[in-house]
């Protein structure tokens, strides 16, 4: 049996979080999300993010989400800036453009949109007398971490705010891995800080400890679309048994355990990294969270894979690979410690 | 405590289901339904259905899956023809018009589409002059059992599927509810000859035992809509964990617990029919599934709130409501047999 | 050569219109809608309307003018409220679902949405205990007149736009054939009451006078939607010589054009009605506008059939055939005769 | 009064056209583009490309006919490959986005797709191994001549035919410009081998004599989608009277109208293009056709403004900007030798 780092998403649900399933069973509640067990993990979620007045909705899935919360938010001409790289630009089988929206991009930078290629991007488009005749740029979406691992610093994370509400933009973040960054230990923003600089964000469930679903959080009581209720439902979003995303999310904002579970794969993912620096490989992005992409041999990669499952992200040229290697909530010092050896 | 006889999605999954789910909670496996449960989950589905070409695939919930396979199997410009009273025409938050795609809808008779009125829709239709003006049909929706808890004949499902391939119609069945339909001791339908007739149709998990998922087959390999997988993305349906859904309908399809499960709803279902009768209240609906339909007199209605939770569905006048009683794999024959002793 | 009721888009277009089309073909403009003949014609426009404030854009035919300004006014998950005869609802091959927006119908009280019946719609939707899992109605559109040539008084217009002002709704009025609804003898409202009481309508062109072309007023300038030139262009309705648009309705808005053409046609079908009843006809609906409805024997229908065209809008019995006859702009005393003589 | 060289549409529409237009006002015909003009437009059409089984549709402009189009054509789970110049890509305000699909696009060599391009970018998306994650390409789009002026050589044009045939994708060729192309002395392909190698391509009325229209010609019997007209209605492009577009093509069609205006106007831009080099300007692209890009210092920019107008297309330095100049079947000698006489 093969030692999987192929993604945060291989493993079922932490103990913690099945033990609950268990437990709520038997019980019988009413549909939709509008049980106890939700109430109380949107209460939960409020107050870690100390936003008294923020609406808490539970959707199942992140591309789901992305669509469903970008939908709801632009206005039906308005298109939605990323960068080039961001999940919803790629990975998302056009789930954007399904709702007939757009994905503007920009050049990534290692995965981040930079504070100034956003306002130059902004500046020429309205320098271009023809923009009336494009799509308007709406919304802002960020992915924290982003798809290559890194983070946004709190300056960074200000800057793009304010450019957003200069220019009439709202800013959602894509926290499939959320806690991974907030985590890291060269993360300099709160969640309180993230929150309160962007309209809507999400905290994964599915790659931090969950069997499925996403929490999202409409920070300001004015942020919170109409009658979204209607439009998860409109976008296949509303699970019949909305209890079961509750109960998760419940127990992973009990006692610390969505911070605890993230901060622990963060730390295993960093020892990863150590190693492979201490074997002289080169990493390839400088990523301080649960994602670590490194430049292999293709030998290497070879006998690596015998024994360990992983990505194979893209050839650097004939000889050498880029690889992915991520850490979750469910890896064990044992399953680093294998990977050590075998350097 | 009350007693819920509200919906059958109430409580969470059958034990048997969740035993399944706490046994595989620590495997690692690969995402996106690819795992070796769901391939384990959709044979066991094939072989059920006997169509060996089938293509099984898992998706989460009803709405999602409508819309779904909807969009994957109409041209952009056609739209499905449903009964007024069908789901999707209904109770799904224009969930398939959010995918472009017409409604259109004909009276239903008792929940149910009679071959006749599909025959005279479609004769009027293109006996219309005008009939390019309008949004042309490509699909029958229909829904086993109906949302008023009857069920096609055999007679009836083979003249309907007989129409649409006269008028080059797909046809496809919404299962939500599917076994209470084929456990019913006045079906006249196996599941093979269900499954032989219709062009697609899913077996529903979310009312019948599981904690969500839905399972979508297509019949026969020329009916798979190309790049089916990257459609479900597109819709946020496609789960990471898509092991879950495989789990559960692994665990659902082994031994007939699907089957089982169901059968004992209806017949539950049966015997508090037979009390509402034996008490003198008037069935709104000749019903013999899982679904009961009973006029009852608001002073009733008043005292077995007390105890119970049941739908109002709808006033009948100022002294009597229709309600609407629910049994479902959960359901015990004590909690009928305290609602008999109240009646 | 067969004289034509068949509708009112069949011949060309008026001489003054021609005449200021060739006039102006040699004239270089920007493009866009932004020349000075758009201009002109729009300020013609809001005087006519007595709204200064108005906003008026040119769009080329009338579904794409229904699914350009519904999609731009409502959210993307609302729906908007027609009657099961309304236009929207059956004879635009599904364009406004292809927005993604879902038409909500109640039934026709001969082609009019009755102020009850909308009060009553509304009570029983937000009765419902299920509402939020359906579509929200977020407009009322009507015709003026109907598809069946009626007419709404004042009042009931009043009524409607007082219902839709205390339901959060806004209305829309299509005006495909607009002035022949006003300058018909029975009609109780001036142009200035219709305008001010809604949020947006369109002056029909392309069967008032023009080759083509639409002419949208959203009345007040906070119900514009903004970026509409965008939308407009998202659409596909944004023409590059907008400027035809703008010289054909700044024709029609000189020297009354528009209104008396109108006029001229109405008194056409209203001496074409007589003629039916003086003949021993029945009529089908009671119709003061350019559009008659009569019920016709089969034998009179082939007879006339050889002389002139005409919509066989239905049969009626084995016997008789309901029949429209059209006036337009075009139709002249000469005509009404040649079909006098022949009844 | 200035002199514009600002585009293709800034004239109404050639006095061919108009004579034509004025001679068949009066005359009544049947709606919907089911008329003898359209149909004698149609099959001088089909004569000029040699195409007896191909299918012909009028629409009224250039956005809205690709969006009809791709969208009749795609699959709604499919993209439509461009080049990050192409007109879709940018200047169409979203509307394919509008329909669902994605643009997706690979950088323009001088405005065209180069048959490397594609190849490497095929490649390198099934290389991919989360490709079914992402939007599947189901259709390559070019401008002919492209956004730049730039033509496709035939070996260029069949080797991407070519490809697309290789990897099931359709080619549709934007052809607002056609004429303009096909005219230029510098290309080597004829109308015949351009219509033979696509699916589905559209002759440019708008920009090329007519006051509005499109001409969209599906090459084969089976590359027409099934009921088109309908999906026309659908994307509101079906003109009522659409006789007014096939009168002027049957105009623009008599007398190859229609390729000698554009010749002209090429003449012309070469004479135009032969003055700037003369000058001592440097044309920013090698363009042989009727649109012309020039760097131009400010200074000049400024003084020409005074005289002539033309775009601004952008900055290259502080001192110099990017200028582009278009002749049209309206262009005369007069206009273009006082242009000559300024620089």
């Amino acid at each position: 049996m093969k030692i999987s780092f192929e993604s945060d998403y291989n493993n079922g649900c932490h103990e913690a979080v099945l033990q609950r399933l268990i437990e709520t069973n038997g019980a019988q509640t009413t549909g939709y999300g509008l049980d106890e067990y939700c109430k109380s993990a949107a209460m939960k979620i409020r107050q870690a993010c100390e936003l008294p007045n923020a609406q808490v909705f539970f959707l199942v899935g992140g591309t789901q989400t992305n669509a469903t919360v970008i939908d709801a938010l632009l206005a039906s001409h308005e298109g939605v800036l990323a960068v080039d790289s961001g999940h919803i630009a790629v990975h998302e089988s056009g789930a954007i453009e399904a709702c007939g929206h757009k994905v503007l991009t920009m050049p990534a930078n290692n995965g981040k949109m930079l504070p100034s290629d956003l306002k130059r991007w902004l500046h020429d488009f309205y320098a271009d007398a023809t923009w009336q005749h494009m799509v308007i740029p709406g919304m802002v979406y960020l992915t924290f971490p982003t798809e290559w691992g890194t983070i946004y610093t709190r300056q960074e994370l200000y800057e793009i705010a304010s450019i957003c509400r200069e220019n009439g933009l709202l800013l959602y973040i894509d926290g499939a891995r959320l806690p991974y960054g907030l985590m890291s230990p060269v993360c300099d923003l709160t969640l309180q800080q993230l929150s309160s600089c962007c309209d809507a964000f999400y905290f994964g469930g599915t790659k931090c400890g969950a069997l499925c679903g996403e929490a999202v959080v409409f920070t300001r009581s004015n942020t919170t679309p109409r009658h979204f209720f209607t439009t998860t439902k409109r976008h296949g979003a509303l699970l019949a048994k909305g209890r079961m995303l509750g109960i998760q999310f419940d127990a992973l904002f009990t006692n610390n355990l969505y911070w605890s579970l993230a901060k622990n794969a963060v730390e295993l993912a960093l020892r990863l990294r150590d190693a492979f620096i201490a074997a002289g490989y080169t990493m390839a992005v400088e990523s301080f969270t649960n994602q670590q992409f490194v430049i292999l041999p293709n030998t290497t990669v070879e006998r690596l894979s015998n024994r360990f499952v992983f990505e194979q992200w893209q050839p650097i040229d004939k000889d050498t690979t880029l690889c992915r290697f991520v850490t979750s909530w469910a890896t064990t010092i044992d399953e680093i410690k294998a990977l050590e050896t075998n350097l």
